[in-house]
């Protein structure tokens, strides 16, 4: 089975499993397990990171269950916190894996360019202050499209053998006081969204300046990007197959 | 001083003070004694109900402070719950009243109209399935306009002794999943958008016409009226003086 999934993930500690947090996997999979009556482990297309909000995650997983395919969606969406809904649910053959079968995933990094904070966007957007120069920006992230080693933009904690990632598209634009970057990529490296903002957002202010941000990229190094902005204004909006 | 406010009602059982409750009013009282170092009273223009939101709520209150004016704004947002926010600071003449100064009110009522819930829209509107004939609804509408006893309209368990309010604007529309109802008036009875709302979610799905809007507001009676719906897609949008 593949379920797309829509949550906030403000009140989770991400989505994978982990001893002793809640996490959007583990009350997923609880409550599947649950509702089926035995043991069901998903798979995922993307493992959002703490307080990363979903528009369109996807998972896919085995079943022996005999529950009709219509009834899959009020079934679960009954059993679930209401800061997790299954939007659509789909059939797919052994093949499938959502992880490893995705073509490329889009997130959404949403940013409340004004003097003062929202209440309503506290935790669906980043409250930012300063300016914001949007041509700028956008020239600057121009250069990560294509094919590149994107280690600058890769929180160092973490090991990989492989940082190259293809980025096909990156959008910026305003909606009154909201700015919204999107960006689409096969995949994505622990954080890199966030830390791709956060150098952008130096050029925005004119701390550095567009042409910049490639030499940044070839650095392959951490130290030279941006800083990583906070998880409450990113969003998985959509994974394609 | 005068102080326009942003809230989110979610967490808040109302605005009114209660004895061992968390209210908006209790939450800002103790906030701003605790920063002026003596007790402080507000007058409020509009007393929301519980779940009920707020984008421009009003409120006055004496104070011997010697707090600069733009000092105001950010001491007192520093102190206050993030769901609770200080818009703007006015010094204004002793004279004035934010609840008997208000000419009028403005409240937006949200609701989400769609086959499916979302996530994010949970605590911000209320989410309906039915059929939404937003003409009909329109034409029950403009009989509220002008001034009448809105008795029908009110929640019965309040004794009033005047149900007289004059209502001066009253609008519908639909934006994408979201239909809003804005309705302003020199006064609001208790539950009164809710109520109206609710009644014209009847005529909206067909199970009342258009013209038994002005029947139902003429009888002067709650049980003629539809049901109140949750406060969760209502919020105080302006007041005006």
């Amino acid at each position: 089975m593949k379920f797309v999934l829509e949550y906030e993930g403000t009140n989770y500690h991400g989505w994978q499993v982990q001893p002793g947090l809640i996490t959007v996997q583990g009350v997923l999979e609880d409550r599947l397990s649950r509702l089926v009556k035995e043991e069901v482990k998903t798979i995922v297309a993307g493992r959002t990171d703490a307080g990363v909000h979903a528009l369109g995650q996807v998972v896919n997983f085995l079943t022996d269950s005999h529950i009709p395919l219509d009834s899959w969606q009020p079934a679960i969406n009954s059993v679930l916190p209401e800061d997790i809904r299954v939007k659509e649910v789909e059939e797919v053959p052994l093949s499938f894996n959502a992880r490893s079968s995705a073509l490329s995933r889009r997130y959404r990094y949403r940013i409340l360019n004004r003097d003062y904070p929202s209440v309503f966007e506290r935790n669906y957007s980043y409250f930012y202050r300063g300016e914001m120069e949007l041509d700028a920006m956008r020239e600057a992230s121009r250069c990560l499209l294509g094919t590149h080693n994107f280690r600058s933009f890769c929180a160092s904690i973490y090991e990989r053998e492989n940082f190259i990632r293809t980025v096909q598209d990156i959008t910026l634009n305003r909606e009154g006081d909201i700015v919204s970057l999107e960006i689409e990529a096969n995949g994505f490296l622990p954080h890199m969204v966030r830390i791709i903002v956060g150098t952008l957002l130096d050029i925005g202010r004119g701390k550095l300046a567009p042409n910049e941000m490639r030499d940044i990229l070839s650095a392959e190094d951490r130290k030279r990007a941006g800083r990583t902005i906070p998880a409450r204004g990113l969003y998985l909006i959509e994974v394609r197959y």
